[in-house]
């Protein structure tokens, strides 16, 4: 997906937004320095800020402005992964060692906290209140999020609303938020904003349960971490979910507790990938995937939207 | 020292800013909800919102405005202890048990990512631009004390440039924002901003410093937690860097490790409290204290001025 929009006619500006991420994480403070710099080196897609640049072409695109916009949406969504690697115990991400294991909790905790607030300095660049409600409100819903799936680790009482909740708020909002936020920053008009951050809601839906699924079907060098991990750390994702409609899997699934050795998960990850559940989740994926491109109908025409159609219809076909 | 403005003029106006904080921190999330909650409960002197109260006395008042200010600066004060109690592993603050402590590390670090964005949401009703860049600058500052104390941690090797450093971060830096946000808010003079910042900086130092030197000299009643706390948890402050020059206590205290058992402390505990080198301490925290006031002389005379030099005189008096 990356190669897909590098080479499109935002590469330019998708370079500035790199290099304003790399000079608004920096510190010189060694540790968090070399954290947050391992943490952009070790990639990821960056489809937030490229969300934020490409609804703000909708409005009154002014890149010196919306750099500051598309940095923070990153920033924040790399804030909420360092925390998240905290709670899941994770050593790798991306196929890179996490910073709590390169150090340990409370390094990863604070330069949390550090990144947390670094989004906010880029984002006081800005002075438009309503998306400074709108970001505050955002990263509001994805702490009540983050709670939530503590409690519902390991919980296989949980059914499908609980997830669909879950993902919304870990997943679906942000991306919905870089939408709106970038037409609202621009001057978009209202009938704009609200498209936009529909598109970027189920589309955010959509990836995260591509997501899910990738976790069982990807190999383990495209995932930069072991398959299955969501599923050995208690999180109860939508293959899951459809996999314990059968009774012997259910078996199986329910008897996963923390701690547990990896390996004797092993067969049931197989299980689970070469099943029919896997289609069923994808279906739900493509679902949610034709109602982000049904919102965006109405947009403008606009090379823009060409893109927002293009990264929708990837999303299906992504490996990682 | 809460009994002494408890009564005052503004006495209304904290009360309400007692209920907004209420209000604000609460949540549907039950864990979160409790947590807060529990925080609130627990007391706090309420200073950063006396402080923002006071200083907006100085422009044009407006409580159903500067209240969001005052609240914000207390949950962020509120959200970077939530964070704290999790490094120090403190199981007890102001007597009570610490999210930490009833929950575990990991609910404690998202109810203070929860309490911090409650805090961001808060501050969004605020639509002055110089106010959040302020304030975002104040968060990553204190950020970067929150790295710089772990790696401060029983390290007997720091001079006195590297605790004051620590303790601006820690707790003037966010008593002067209290002022100055405070006093920008409310539209008040540069000038008068610019005297309101430093007379909280050189107070929260000395406000510090008292408190450094009160973890000897109160009682564990006084304190909410078990007197020496800071120095079996590795936290050099001004009276343990005095003590130093002494060899023989330098011996002892360069001999505490992580994970000591506190009982082997005590009577050096009580050797330092009854030292000269609290009162050397104490002669610092004045120092300080004197510089705040002469920030405030140029103030035009005001109840608020009043209050800022009863508060300021208060601090060398107080018991917890």
């Amino acid at each position: 997906m990356k190669v897909k929009w590098k080479y499109s006619y935002l590469k330019k500006d998708i370079n500035e937004i790199e290099y304003t991420l790399h000079q608004t994480v920096n510190s010189s403070q060694p540790i968090l320095k070399d954290a947050s710099l391992q943490l952009l080196q070790s990639g990821g897609k960056r489809i937030r800020p490229l969300f934020v640049l490409l609804s703000a072409k909708f409005g009154q695109y002014n890149l010196q402005s919306i750099k500051h916009v598309a940095a923070t949406l990153e920033i924040i969504h790399m804030a909420s992964l360092v925390h998240d690697d905290v709670i899941d115990e994770a050593s790798l991400r991306r196929g890179k060692p996490t910073i709590n294991s390169t150090y340990d909790n409370r390094v990863a905790m604070y330069a949390g906290d550090f990144l947390f607030a670094k989004a906010l300095e880029c984002m006081s660049e800005i002075e438009i209140p309503e998306a400074h409600q709108k970001l505050s409100n955002t990263i509001l819903e994805i702490c009540l999020g983050e709670i939530e799936q503590i409690k519902d680790k390991y919980n296989y009482e949980q059914n499908l609303k609980c997830y669909l909740r879950r993902i919304k708020r870990k997943t679906a909002l942000l991306i919905s938020a870089s939408c709106e936020i970038g037409a609202i920053a621009s001057g978009a008009s209202s009938s704009i904003q609200k498209s936009l951050r529909d598109y970027g809601y189920y589309l955010g839906m959509s990836y995260q349960i591509m997501d899910d699924i990738l976790d069982f079907t990807a190999s383990e060098k495209e995932l930069g971490k072991p398959a299955g991990s969501d599923l050995i750390q208690g999180n109860i994702t939508l293959p899951v979910l459809f996999a314990m409609q059968d009774q012997s899997l259910k078996e199986k699934i329910t008897s996963i507790y923390e701690g547990i050795n990896p390996e004797t998960v092993k067969p049931l990850i197989n299980q689970i990938r070469k099943s029919s559940f896997i289609k069923e989740a994808r279906r739900i994926s493509e679902e949610y995937l034709n109602k982000s491109l049904k919102c965006i109908e109405t947009l403008p025409d606009h090379e823009a939207k060409e893109m927002l159609i293009l990264i929708a219809k990837n999303i299906g076909n992504r490996k990682n």
